[in-house]
C-alpha cells in the first residue's frame, strides 16, 4: 500500500507518515461501520447528537496545541490564525448543537385528517431526516474549519449522517489528528467505530463516493476537482447529490464618494482581506473596481504601497504556488499591469508575495475576471459608475459581491448595484470586506454557479439541511411516529394545521 | 413549422391543431419575456403573488366545463376524475397563496451585529430569493394537477419564478386552454407576457433547457425523459437543477391479521387504488405482499373476482398501452401467473382491462418488482412476516410504502417494517392507499431514487423550495433590503439571533 507523505510548504520538504493509501477492503470495512452508526445516531436522537456535538467541540479545543502544530507544519498558515481557526471548528459544531436543541430545523409539520374541498383528507405528518453516511472531501485553505473537523462534517453529523472524509492530500497528518479527536468524543459518548472514518489517497476518494451506502457528497475545492467526483458519481447506478463549493472572484465596488471619504481605509481593508491566508480564502476578493479619480488615484496608491512593502506568504502546496504564478503571469499577457510580480525563489518553500494588478475597465476580458487563488488582485479603474452593470455581469458569478458607499450616495445607483449582485451573487456585504465569514444562523455561503452548485450553503445553521431528505407518514398510530411528530410533543417549532407554533422553550 | 396533432384515446384518432412546435425564434423571445416577467413578479411582492395565485385559481374554475370537455377527447379520463381534478388544480395555486401570505417559506432570519467567539461578527440578514425563470414538463397522467396548471408551475409562479411549459404531447389542446386561463388571470392584474409561456415539441423542450436564461427544471415523467432532459442540461455552461418525479413501484404490506380481519375490504380498496384513473398514477401501488394462508386467500380471491368483472380503461396514448401490454406479457415471462391479460383490440382505441399478477415471494424477481405504469398489480404471497424485510429490499425505492396491520399486531414487527420502508420511500401509509395524494402543508411527494432525484417534494406547501435560493445582506443600510428582513417587519415567521419569532397575525 501506498506510503501516504506530507510536505512542509515552508521548505517544501516532503516526508513520510505512518498513513497509508486506504484500500478497497479498508473501504468495505468503514462503509458498513457507517451504515451501522446511522442507526447510532438516529438513536441518540436531536439532543444526544447536540451533546455529542458539543463534546467534540471540547475535544478539539483540548487538543489545540497539537492541532495547531501539526497543520502549522502542513499548511504554512500563521498559529494565530490556526488557533483561531481551531475556535471557529468548535463554534461550528457547538453552533449546530444549538439547531439541535432548537429542533426547527426539523420542519416539523402536522395536518390532521380534515374534509378538503377534494373529499376527506388523511392525517400527514412530515419532517426531515437524515440522508446516510456522507462522503466529505477535505478542502486545503481551512485544515480545521473546512477540513476533518469542518462545516460539512459538523452539519452531516448534526444531520443523523456519518461521515466519511476523504482526507486532503496537503495535510494528511492534521487530518489524521482531527479525526482522532472527533473519534475520541464520539467514545467518549459511548458510539461505534464508523461515525466518523478517514480514507487517503484519490483512488479512495472516487470508490467512496461510488460506494452503494453512501448517500450525499460535499466538496470544497476546484472545478476540475469537482468534475472527477461527479464523474465517479455518475457511475453509480442510483446518483447521489454532490453538494460542490468551487470557485469565486469576490468582486467590490468602490464608488466615487467612498474612495474619496475614506480611501486610505479602503485601501488598508483591501489589503488585509485579499492577502490574509496568503489570499487563499473563498471568499478573497479578487476584483476591485476603483473609480477613475482623484479619491480612486490615492486609494491605488495606498494599495500599491502595502503590497511593495509586504512580505511573502506561504501557499499551502506546490500547485497551489504554481497555479498562483502561472495564473498571475496569464493575467498579465492578457494586458494587466502588474505593480508586483510573483517570483519563485527556487529551493525556498512555496512562498511569493503578494501581486497587484490593474487594467482598465474596457480592457477587463473573461481571463483576467477569472478566479486566481492566493494573493493576488485585480483593480479595474472605471470612469463612470453606469458602465459597472455591464462590467459586473461579465464576472463569473461569485458566493459574495461587495459595494462600498456612502451615505449621500445616489439611492438609485446603488439600488441598480445591488440589483445587479443579487443575481450572480449569494451574500452581498455593505462597506466591507467578503473575507470573515460569520458563523451564525443567519450566514449563506452559496452562490450562482460556478460559486456552487447548489440552491443551499455550506456555513451556517442551514448547511445540515443538505444532508436531510423529507419523510411523511400518513394516518400513523403515534406510538409509531418520531415524538417530534406526537400531537403532545410541543417543545420544538412545528406547522400544525398550517399554522406554526413556535415551540416551548 | 411542424403542426402539432392531438389524439383522441378513446378510438386512437389523430387530428391536426392550430398549434405548431415551438422554433429558435418564438423560444428566444418567450425567454426574453419571462427574464422581464421575473421582476414584474418580483415587484408584486409576496401578497401581491398570492392575490395572483388565488385568481388563477378562480379563472381555471371559470373555465372548468371547458377544460374538462377538452381535456376528455385528449386523455381518456372520466369526466368526474377530470372535474376533481381542475378543482385540485385550483386548490394548489390557493394553498400556495396561503403559503405566501403565511411568509415563513421565504426562512427569514436575522443575526445582528454582535461579538463572537471569533471577534466582532458583522449583521446578516437571510432569506430565500427566486432561481429565475423555470422550464418544467408537464406530465400525460395529470393533464391539470401535474401539467401546464400544475404543481410546478404553481410553486415556481408562488416562488416567483416564471414559468416556461413544455406542453405533454399527449393533450396540446388542453395544455394550451389552460396556458390560456393562467395568462388572463395575470393580464387581469396588469402582468407582462412571460409569466407563464407554453412550448410544443421534443426538440423547443430540450432547447428550453439549455437556454442561458432559464434557471431551473422540473419533471414529472419517466426515467428516458429524465436521461433526455439532463443530457440537454449537461451541455450548458452553468449546470441548473432538474427537479424530477420519475417510477415509484408503492409496495403495499398487508400483515396476517390484516387480511383475516378485513380482507374483502381491503382487497376492495386495492382495486379501487391500482385501477382508478387507469392505474396512471404515480402512486399507483404495483406490489401487494399478502400473506398465504386463508385470510390471504380470501382477500385475492375477492381481488380476481373484481378484476374478472372490471371494464376496460382508456390509457392515455399508443405509447403507454404498449408499454403496458408489453411489460405485462415480460411479467408473465418472468414467472408470474396471470388472473387476466390484457388484450389489445384494434381500432377500438388505447382501451386494456385491469390485469392482475400472482407470484410466490421467493418468485419474486427484480423484473416483477419494476414499475409497470397502467392497470396491473402483482400480488406476491409470503409465508412468513420475516421474509418481508428481505422480499421489500428488492423493490425499488418508491414514493410511498403501506402497511396495512392491526391494533394487536406484534409492535416490533411493525416498526421492523416501517424502518425497511423508511429507508426506502417518502411517504409511508398506514392502513390505507397510496393514491389520492393530499395537497397539504406536510405532503412528501418524493423519495429515494428512482423515485425522485432530489431532497424535496413536487407536491405540497414546500415544493417551492426548489426555485429559491438563499440571500445574505451583511451590514445593510435598512432602505435597501427587502421588508420582510428589516427590524420592525413582524408580520411573517423570522430566526432573529437565533430565536424563532412566530410573526404576528
Amino acid at each position: 500500500m501506498n506510503v501516504v507523505t506530507t510536505v512542509d510548504p515552508r521548505d517544501g520538504r516532503s516526508r513520510s507518515t505512518d498513513l497509508t493509501e486506504t484500500g478497497d477492503a479498508r473501504l468495505e470495512t468503514i462503509a458498513g461501520q457507517a451504515s451501522r452508526a446511522a442507526r447510532w445516531l438516529s438513536g441518540l436522537g436531536r439532543l444526544g447528537r447536540a451533546a455529542m456535538l458539543d463534546a467534540i467541540g471540547e475535544s478539539l479545543e483540548s487538543r489545540r496545541a497539537e492541532l495547531v502544530a501539526t497543520a502549522e507544519a502542513e499548511t504554512g498558515l500563521s498559529r494565530a490564525r490556526l488557533d483561531q481557526e481551531v475556535t471557529r471548528a468548535a463554534v461550528q459544531f457547538r453552533l449546530f448543537g444549538d439547531v439541535l436543541r432548537d429542533g426547527g430545523y426539523l420542519e416539523a409539520m402536522i395536518d390532521h385528517a380534515a374534509d378538503t374541498p377534494l373529499g376527506p383528507g388523511p392525517d400527514l405528518r412530515r419532517m426531515l431526516v437524515p440522508l446516510g453516511p456522507v462522503a466529505v472531501f477535505g478542502a486545503s485553505n481551512f485544515p480545521f474549519a473546512f477540513s476533518v473537523a469542518g462545516g460539512d462534517t459538523a452539519s452531516a453529523l448534526a444531520a443523523g449522517c456519518p461521515v466519511l472524509v476523504k482526507a486532503h492530500p496537503s495535510h494528511p497528518l492534521t487530518s489524521h489528528a482531527s479525526g482522532e479527536a472527533i473519534e475520541s468524543a464520539v467514545s467518549g459518548m459511548g458510539g461505534p467505530d464508523g461515525v466518523i472514518a478517514l480514507v487517503y489517497g484519490e483512488q479512495a476518494g472516487r470508490s467512496l463516493v461510488r460506494h452503494p451506502l453512501v448517500r450525499a457528497a460535499a466538496l470544497t475545492g476546484s472545478l476540475g476537482a469537482a468534475r472527477a467526483i461527479q464523474a465517479a458519481i455518475d457511475e453509480r447506478a442510483d446518483p447521489i447529490p454532490l453538494y460542490a463549493e468551487l470557485s469565486s472572484v469576490n468582486p467590490i465596488v468602490v464608488l466615487p464618494a467612498a474612495a474619496a471619504d475614506r480611501g486610505d481605509r479602503i485601501a488598508e481593508g483591501l489589503f488585509a482581506s485579499f492577502t490574509g491566508s496568503g489570499g487563499q480564502l473563498c471568499t478573497k476578493p479578487g476584483l476591485a473596481f476603483i473609480p477613475s479619480d482623484p479619491g480612486g488615484d490615492q486609494l491605488v496608491d495606498t494599495l500599491r504601497s502595502r503590497v511593495a512593502s509586504a512580505g511573502g506568504a506561504v501557499l499551502l502546496n506546490e500547485r497551489v504556488r504554481d497555479a498562483f504564478v502561472n495564473r498571475a503571469a496569464a493575467f498579465e499577457r492578457a494586458g494587466a499591469r502588474v505593480s508586483a510580480r510573483p517570483q519563485v525563489q527556487p529551493g525556498a518553500g512555496f512562498i511569493v508575495p503578494p501581486a497587484l494588478l490593474e487594467v482598465g475597465l474596457p480592457d477587463l476580458t473573461a481571463e483576467i475576471a477569472d478566479e486566481c487563488f492566493g494573493p493576488l488582485m485585480v483593480v479595474v479603474r472605471y470612469g463612470e459608475v453606469a458602465e459597472l452593470d455591464v462590467a459586473l455581469a461579465t464576472v463569473p458569478p461569485s458566493l459574495t459581491g461587495s459595494i462600498h458607499s456612502v451615505a449621500g450616495d445616489d439611492a438609485a445607483v446603488v439600488r441598480r448595484l445591488v440589483d445587479v449582485l443579487a443575481a450572480r451573487v449569494g451574500r452581498i456585504v455593505f462597506d466591507g470586506y467578503p473575507t470573515g465569514v460569520r458563523v451564525s444562523w443567519a450566514q449563506q455561503h452559496g452562490g450562482p454557479w460556478p460559486s456552487t452548485n447548489a440552491v443551499h450553503t455550506s456555513v451556517g445553521a442551514t448547511s445540515l439541511r443538505r444532508f436531510l431528505r423529507p419523510m411523511a407518514w400518513q394516518d400513523a398510530p403515534e406510538w409509531i411516529l418520531p415524538e417530534e411528530l406526537r400531537d403532545e410533543y410541543r417543545v420544538i417549532p412545528r406547522r400544525v394545521d398550517g399554522r406554526l407554533e413556535p415551540g416551548m422553550e
